[in-house]
């Protein structure tokens, strides 16, 4: 029937289907983009096709190979149907129950927002069929792998279902397509499942909008200090500035501050503990929501930090920084100065540079121990280790290569042009909050304290005091 | 019997195996290395081995604790047997076939190229003894790996076979000799698990052969062009510039090309989408070829790119450059010239190096991108967000800081040595191409017919274009 | 009952719970600090909590919306049961074993130290209750994430046990709580996963003691003849070349000597095969524990190498190096000498940079190697292409690096202060030794002895000859 539609397509398929009397049935419900997509992977791996329709005889073009149906005769021939339909459809699939009886349905589909049901749709027509085995799968790839097989973010199939059976046939059939197969559970993962396709970096939205926000402050700040104050009050123009100069302090600073942001939400965590004396007490949406996007916050930072680097490096290739080097010598030349090597400035620009090449050094360390596969190797031991110790190290190196930026400058007047400190100042407030109450937890006495409600200790009225210690000698507990 | 044949190597293995009465016994065919290796690691884990061979009383050393007896013997002592057999001498365990019955058969062997056979070894061996229960395990480690456990790229054992309860069986082993344990299906899965051990990097042949192709090409191009040239008209040995100037005038060129080849196909593949008015025919073979391989393109195009980076940033150090910068300021000073700063000069090269540092961070984030754990943890429009759309804004960084490279240096004819242009130039054709071609493809109304293509629309002739929509609305798809 | 501890805490709490009748009930023996965690996330998850303890009435606070009962009472009540109880208590839980028949256990213990008791809790908790169905899962966790969901160190459940329908039953709640879950195996993996948590970096011990102990002796050797020789000899006062200088010496120097111990075991092994002419020996202890931390050897010398390269790349913005540049500028136009371009310096330094640049780049791609989702992706032939071939190609990059960077200083007196060679000639003396030793390797007799030895064959006693190379024709072998 297909061949009468499209013949000039018949040649590119293969037809070795025929050959193989042996081959496996499957079904596919709906003939639209998906169930075409789809069923043209299944004849070249080999499979035996059959759309169900509910017009089998003008339903549009179908891969050349397959036959088209009613849907009871379609389901009927396969033990296994493929339901490319739109949720908004499956109300038809309920007058097939009696033939879907014990086949196995697998539902592809995706909504085009979340939330937009309150059940998942594989969780829908489960409760329409209750007499078939529903697996949700393939959703989460694209229609282009569907039919030309895995490539990179398109390698996994994830499904979930109720039966083991049904969900081993599907992985089955997954596997002989190319794809790797992750089960995800029951069929209570489907929601999930569903809305992994509609995602587009949910978790970096925030410290995105945090990252633009600081920068535009930070670009703009320093344009007029750096820029405007120098044309208004002197006549000269630094535009040409913008690109390097002033990009290479932008970066820096909001990396700081991202950095020091990543550690804050954990300190204020640890006040929050101290002070209600318990840990069982949820922290407040914000400190949740700041808390769960520390990475996303710390790999910005990373991201900064290394084109400062690169924008450091370059300094000395620089046209400017040549003509300056240059005219230095000349004037020293011609007004025959001999200057001295000054053994302090050597110290401190050594000691400036070495601590921001140890600090992007771990911070680079951080970075490789928050990929997905380094992270899974490690022990949560590890890992806070790492994250925590290392973490707080490379913000001590990092802030301490600040401080020495600026060295004795904090006393100068002339550094705060029109009454504005420079930018390095304003981005070591918050690293140095973070560190000085970071070093308040540190205390013996209030370490200890901390380390107690992290046991699970809870501080209690007066009262209650006596009756806790009986107890907790009773109580045989982790 | 083994301690005849090698005494002096007893005290090497446990004999904590004959203290545990309660052990499993497994048993292998074969004594040949694979065998022996496999052999060790069992007797280490704790299992009682038994060897089954053609001639258990004059089979070459086997490892001290284990027992040999002939085949059949073996074979009824255990529920699960290793063939350590070549392929070719299989035959003979069709005459085993009946003490085989129901037992699991683990074939762990690889050929010595790819479609030797018309079926998998673990195909032919289930042919052979339909009775037993063959599972394809352990042929994608080394031997060395076998006989010491698991190392870095010999962590994962793959296994594929029929039966759930057989391939649960060999999973448990596996497990306990160290090695995690990935199902990749039924047996059919068998051959590709053979092919894996042969391959040597197939996927990055084409690639590197472009790669050398084009980098032999310019190195030769520029070395006409830098030092040959010099050397014939000026009589200068500029031949020193080879090690890091020619370098890196070739890395970054060819990186760029690179890049834009890596886009190139599927800009072709669009247009031809539009051409044919559909997405159902397949691309030629060439081009499916090509796309499958940018990512590996894409891979050399940021190592080349990250030499450049290197190579740029070490020039201030070389001996050379120093030598240029003093020579120039001491002939300033002796011809009593004074420099102005030329503030065009300033944004043109300070944009140069702040695009090109741009164009690398982004490229740095497309390969992060492409590391298998983080682009498996991406939702496939995520993933493509980051491999087109920041892929599209890095071609361009790149070619535009090439532009800015070039300058005005496009109409002066004295950098057409001997009529050819310099290298960079040649550089800018295909990324120019590619962008100007994706320029068009952006267009509203281009972009409108490719996307209703993608989505499944097909382009008919005009007298079927009136029944096409009203199938249109009656048939429920996707 | 516990309202009426902790009232103020009832509304942080969800009591959708109540809401839906048909949810399942999960029972929980311990009130403790695990207990309550995992409780409060099953909660939230929609389970139905009953705690077992010893003393119902007087357990202190448990999360709202979750019963306490009697172990008797509360077992009955569930089919799973989550023990939060230490190993010490878990004797009373043999009175409970007519109660816990059938029921699935799961083992959320850890001990403090390694090897604490002969056997792994969960398989001691197996013992006691033999009619149950053990599963060892959630251990490997932080109370954190118990309680708070899946973060990056604590994605993975790793469960183990012998039933698989009980690990079934385990994993669906894993899901059900966020996580991804690995299946491990039976029991007998337990201690493993027990061990897991413990865990800190064992294997990076060594090779970390390695680096501390060679960095302390370089930077101690190098201060004397950098720092301290000036001042003793010549009064200068050159201390702050502490901390770019010195540091730009001792890590490049440490990172050779690691890259070269990295392939110094395996080439001893080589030769202790073809000694031994056998490879079914095992290795000394030694070298066994040496080639297992070669892995971390060479991260270690790639982190090194990459603070080496930042170093010397903040070399030309160095404070020092530019005022040295212009006094030498100044100096040779006071002195009115003209300088003459050097070209085998050109030659000598380009080539010297241009190692050192290629070296990295290979050893960055080592590095990226040994990432776990790229190694495990690679074929072991792909993995040992890189590691080996490619990894001697960076040994000897960068040994020739180095050598350029010494060039004609091996022969000059004056670079041994006090009779001490400079520290890059110290640094030469492992990594020219392994190469040496590799060449020989490489000799195609000894090459040919080697591969023979590693495909199975053994060197046999000259009597036993004539009998060997019978039986090799005789049995068929891998």
């Amino acid at each position: 029937m297909s061949e009468e539609v499209k013949p000039e397509s018949v040649s590119l398929y293969s037809v070795s289907a025929a050959a193989t009397p042996e081959q496996e049935a499957v079904c596919i419900f709906g003939t639209g983009d998906l169930g075409r997509s789809l069923g043209q992977r299944l004849l070249q791996s080999g499979y035996r096709l059959v759309y169900g329709s509910r017009r089998p005889h003008s339903c549009g073009p179908i891969p050349p190979g397959a036959q088209v149906m009613s849907h009871e005769i379609a389901a009927r021939s396969a033990s296994l149907v493929f339901v490319c339909v739109h949720r908004e459809h499956y109300d038809f699939l309920e007058t097939l129950a009696p033939h879907l009886k014990g086949k196995v349905l697998v539902d592809v589909s995706n909504n085009l927002k979340k939330n937009m049901y309150p059940e998942a749709n594989a969780e829908f027509l489960q409760r329409l069929i209750p007499g078939a085995h529903v697996v949700k799968a393939f959703n989460t790839l694209s229609a282009w792998a569907l039919q030309n097989g895995p490539s990179d973010a398109n390698r996994q199939v994830y499904l979930c279902g109720n039966s083991l059976e049904a969900k081993q046939a599907v992985a089955e059939i997954a596997t002989k397509l190319g794809f790797n197969v992750q089960d995800r559970g029951s069929l209570s993962a489907a929601r999930e499942l569903e809305d992994f396709p509609l995602q587009l970096f949910p978790e970096w939205r925030l410290p995105m909008r945090l990252t633009i926000g600081l920068t535009a402050f930070f670009f703009f700040y320093l344009l007029i200090r750096d820029v405007i104050f120098a044309y208004v009050n002197q006549g000269k123009d630094n535009s040409f500035r913008i690109m390097v100069s002033l990009a290479n302090k932008v970066f820096p600073i909001v990396s700081l501050i991202l950095l020091s942001l990543c550690y804050l939400p954990g300190v204020i965590a640890a006040f929050l503990q101290l002070y209600r004396g318990t840990k069982y007490k949820r922290f407040p949406d914000w400190l949740d929501r700041w808390m769960l996007c520390r990475k996303q916050l710390g790999l910005i930072a990373l991201a900064l930090a290394s084109l400062h680097v690169l924008y450091t490096l370059i300094i000395p290739i620089r046209y400017y920084v040549r003509f300056r080097l240059a005219a230095n010598t000349i004037s020293q030349i011609k007004e025959n100065k001999t200057s001295v090597f000054d053994t302090t400035m050597g110290w401190r620009t050594d000691s400036y540079y070495s601590m921001g090449i140890l600090g992007f050094g771990l911070y680079l360390l951080l970075g490789i121990a928050s990929l997905p596969s380094v992270s899974n190797a490690l022990s949560w031991r590890e890992f806070s280790f790492i994250q925590s110790k290392l973490g707080y190290l490379t913000l001590f190196f990092c802030t301490f290569h600040t401080y020495l930026y600026g060295w004795d400058k904090f006393l100068f007047i002339s550094s705060f042009k029109w009454y504005t400190p420079p930018g390095y100042m304003l981005c070591l407030v918050v690293p140095s909050v973070v560190l000085l109450l970071k070093l308040l937890l540190l205390l013996p006495c209030v370490d200890k304290s901390l380390t107690r409600i992290r046991q699970g200790w809870e501080r209690t009225d007066p009262e209650d005091d006596s009756k806790k210690s009986l107890l907790a000698k009773d109580c045989q507990k982790l």
